[in-house]
C-alpha cells in the first residue's frame, strides 16, 4: 500500500498574527483546518474548494484570547464540518479532544498532546513523518512559539506547568520535527524542535529561570480578550 | 552517494508583504537568501547563525520597487557573501544572472529561468525535487503571484511578455511544483503550478484577455518606488 502524500498550506492573519494550517490527505481529499480565524473563513474556503478538498474538522489548539475562531462560521457554511477543542478548555465543540486522541483525515492522523500552561486546555497536534524522507510536523498553538512561548499571566496560565509541558511533550519529539506555532510577530513561519531546544531564549533555561522570566514580562492586557474569549467559548459564532 | 536534505525557511516582511527565502544544503551548510529585505537583515542573520549556516549568496529575483534589498547590508556584515541579480536588470551585483545559469549552494542548485514582463530583468529560480518523495520548488518573484501576478505598468512592464514568460517557463514545470512568490497580500504562503494554471484569475485566461486585464488595473503609483529603485540599482545600500 502506498503512502498518501500530505497536502499542506500555512495561512496567516495579519491583524492578529495568527497562523491557520490546512492539512489534507492527497488520496481521499479529506482536510482539516487548524486554528481558523473568523475574518479569514472566505479565503480559506476558496483554497479548500480550489484544491478540491472536503473539510471534515476544524481543530483548535486552545481557546484563543487574541482572535475569534472561524469554527462556528465554517460549520454554518459547511454543515458536515466538526469543530474540536480540548475537553478541559471549557469551550463548546462537536469533539472534545483528550491527550492521546487521534485527529483523522483520510489515511493520515494527528496525535493530540496535552501541553497546558498558557491555558489549562492547550493541546499540540503532532503529525509523524509521512513517507521515507519526510520529517514530522508539530502544531504547538501558544505553548511553544518560535524563540518564545505564550504568556502565562491570564486564562489559568501557569509558567511551571508550561515548562513541564514543553519539555516532556514537545522537546522529546525527534529533533528534526518542524514546529508550526499559532503565531509569529516577526515574519518567521516555522522552526524545529532542535532549534527551540538550543535557541529558545526562555525554554532553553532552567525551570526556575523560566518561571522568573515569565512572571516578569509586564505585558499589557490583551486587546481582543474581552471580545474573543466569550465568543470562543461557543465556537466563535458572533455573526 | 546520499542526497543532501534541503534546509528551507520562508520569512515575511509585514511592511512590504515581501517573502524572503532561506535555502541551505544540510551537508555543507552553505546557504542562500532569496530577496532579502533591508529592515529584516538582523532577523535573517540570527536564524542563519543559529542554524549554523554559512551564507554564500543573496539572489534577487528582480530590481524591486516596493522595498530595499538587504543584499548590500548583508555583504557589508558578512564580507564573503555575493549579491546576484539578472544581468539585464541594470542593477549592480557581484554576479549577473542569465537564463540557464545555476545558483549553487553546497550539493544543491537552483536553475535560473528568465521570466520577464513585470520588469525586463525578472528571473525565477527553480529547485528540482531533492530526494525520492519530494516536489520541486519555484521562486517566482513578481512574475507569478498566488492567484495574481506583478503589475506591468511601470519599470519596462510588458503584459504580453509576462504572459509568455509564465506560460512557457513556469506553467511547463511539473504540476506539483510548489510556487513561492515574492509577495502575498492575503496571508497565503505558497501555491502550486497546477493550482495557478487552473485558478489564477488572470493567467488562466487567453493572452488577449490577460493583456486587457493588465492594461486596466488602474493601480496607484507604488509608494516606495522613488526610494527603492535608485537604492536597488546599487545593491540596496542606503545606510
Amino acid at each position: 500500500m502506498g503512502v498518501s502524500a500530505l497536502i499542506f498550506r500555512q495561512l496567516f492573519d495579519a491583524a492578529s498574527s495568527t497562523y491557520t494550517y490546512l492539512l489534507a490527505c492527497s488520496e481521499t481529499k479529506e482536510a482539516i483546518l487548524i486554528d481558523p480565524v473568523l475574518e479569514q473563513v472566505e479565503r480559506d474556503l476558496q483554497i479548500i474548494d480550489e484544491l478540491g478538498l472536503n473539510l471534515v474538522q476544524t481543530p483548535n489548539t486552545h481557546c484563543h484570547a487574541d482572535h475569534i475562531t472561524g469554527s462556528g462560521k465554517l460549520k454554518s457554511l459547511r454543515p458536515g464540518v466538526k469543530s474540536s477543542i480540548s475537553a478541559n478548555s471549557g469551550a463548546a465543540a462537536d469533539i472534545q479532544l483528550q491527550h492521546g486522541d487521534a485527529i483523522k483525515f483520510g489515511t493520515l492522523e494527528l496525535r493530540v498532546l496535552a501541553t497546558p500552561g498558557h491555558t489549562s486546555g492547550c493541546k499540540s497536534f503532532y503529525l509523524p513523518p509521512v513517507g521515507a524522507n519526510s520529517t514530522g510536523l508539530v502544531f504547538t498553538g501558544d505553548a511553544l512559539l518560535i524563540r518564545g512561548c505564550g504568556r502565562t499571566d491570564f486564562q489559568e496560565g501557569d509558567a511551571g506547568l508550561l515548562y513541564d509541558s514543553v519539555h516532556s511533550k514537545l522537546f522529546t519529539l525527534p529533533d528534526d520535527t518542524l514546529v508550526y506555532p499559532a503565531h509569529d510577530y516577526k515574519g518567521r513561519t516555522c522552526s524545529s524542535i532542535a532549534e527551540e531546544k538550543a535557541h529558545n531564549p526562555r525554554l532553553s533555561k532552567s525551570k526556575e529561570e523560566f518561571v522568573e522570566i515569565m512572571n516578569n514580562l509586564g505585558l499589557p492586557y490583551p486587546k481582543q480578550i474581552d471580545r474573543a474569549l466569550p465568543a470562543n467559548l461557543k465556537c466563535g459564532i458572533d455573526f
